[in-house]
């Protein structure tokens, strides 16, 4: 459990210790207000690829920033080394901030961390953020759990250890009053699409690619799922991309193919006021 | 979708706007920056019964707050009238901010306001917060998507317009290598367990309840799904509760049975600090 110290250990500076933090999807008016503390009293911020740059100035001007990965399917450094550098920093002292892209709890390999510091014996605790598929819902305005289209909303990962489509529950996936969200199933989005079509969801169904939610730059494809991955394919966007899939995403699809074109570049009103 | 306004028009005082804010699941820390904006720059606040009273400090002096409700299964306005009332303050020039406990968009009706906004030509959009889950999920330091014991995260709400249980996908609730989050299960978790349980979920697997998530008086109690239904009706917690399911709470569920009881009162270093 998230280990809790008394203040008079908390500020003892000789007394490391390490926070999950969560980045969110990419905006830096997402973090929360938990996030940008955490940021402004670490010693060491230890920061995954997908993190976007902006919110490492969050950190004190001293403190020492290090990418430890994950690229989603590049090269980055092995999880147990990681954990490794993660427990070394905080025995020598340090305030660790260990900070992902989204939630740390919901497919950010949290756990091995969590696991590794208390064998450790070192206090951690956790920072939740806002997951891209929140952040990718609020800018296209769409309930992800609206009662008239679903009644269960998920995330699944579309990649194993490997890079492979995962085995799922495939029935579950199939359900048409569920939402789904698919993290980071550019590779696997093709045979993603044929099971569920094939454990029995209509290929009418509206499903949406975004890619860098909340950034500047996001990119908008909706489609149905039948169609989706050959667009992806042919657009190939870049960065992180989730998929969504389900009756709730009926509108963004509508109002895509009125458009005749994706939707790019689409951005908040904080970011032009 | 999340209308865009220019720049000149987002500052005239003339023209009224909605904005839908994820208040989180309690602790004002658990905010993002955005949603602090938004409660800053507001005229009025319409806020739901579930709201933590600190988060309106964060309002200006002279804004107006309105509960609106809900409270779960007590009385409250009809979606109906929140809608049109939020309309009516908008129409008259006023920036208006709806705020919602966890995120709008994952069972908060946020779907029948938004189509109320658009309906009335109104610019909407819509900050998301974390979710009472996320919250619960990081103060517990439990990961929902540990990769040895979970594929999948699911939410689904354990009551329907009646306070009834709906009908759910039991299968995909069965999965035991899904985690699943039911939000405000106290009237039907007994139905609930019931359910899962017949459709092959083993009675032994972890269930965790969490009251008044990430709140200073946070309530854990941790058992399996096949006892948990007596212990939560018997303990009978206030406030909002949530349900987790699934092998990513086993440890959670063993740290409790060692202590004995309920872990109450749990506080993250933030508050203490």
């Amino acid at each position: 459990m998230s280990v809790s110290k008394p203040p008079s250990d908390r500020t003892d500076r000789k007394r490391g210790a390490v926070t999950l933090v969560g980045a969110g999807p990419g905006d830096p008016e997402l973090l929360t207000l938990a996030a940008v503390r955490a940021l402004q009293e670490a010693d060491v911020i230890l920061f995954d690829a997908l993190v976007a740059p902006e919110i490492l100035d969050f950190a004190r001007r001293e403190a020492r920033t290090m990418l430890v990965g994950k690229t989603g399917h590049g090269p980055s450094c092995r999880q147990e080394d990681i954990s490794a550098l993660m427990v070394k920093l905080a025995r020598s002292g340090k305030r660790v901030v260990r900070l992902k892209g989204g939630d740390p709890m919901i497919f950010g390999r949290a756990g091995e961390e969590i696991a590794a510091c208390r064998a450790a014996g070192l206090p951690v605790d956790v920072v939740p953020g806002i997951t891209a598929a929140q952040g990718a819902a609020a800018r296209l305005g769409a309930s992800l759990t609206h009662r008239d289209a679903a009644r269960r909303v998920q995330y699944v990962t579309g990649h194993d250890r490997r890079g492979d489509l995962p085995d799922m529950n495939w029935p579950s996936l199939a359900d048409p009053e569920a939402t789904t969200v698919v993290y980071m199933p550019v590779r696997t989005l093709e045979k993603l699409a044929a099971q569920v079509i094939a454990a029995g969801l209509d290929p009418a169904t509206p499903a949406v690619a975004v890619a860098r939610a909340t950034r500047p730059d996001e990119e908008v494809i909706a489609a149905t799922i039948g169609e989706l991955p050959a667009i992806v394919a042919a657009r190939a966007p870049r960065g992180p991309v989730l998929v969504m899939i389900g009756r709730t995403l009926a509108d963004v699809a509508a109002s895509d193919a009125q458009a005749g074109t994706e939707r790019t570049g689409l951005r908040d009103r904080r970011r032009r006021a």
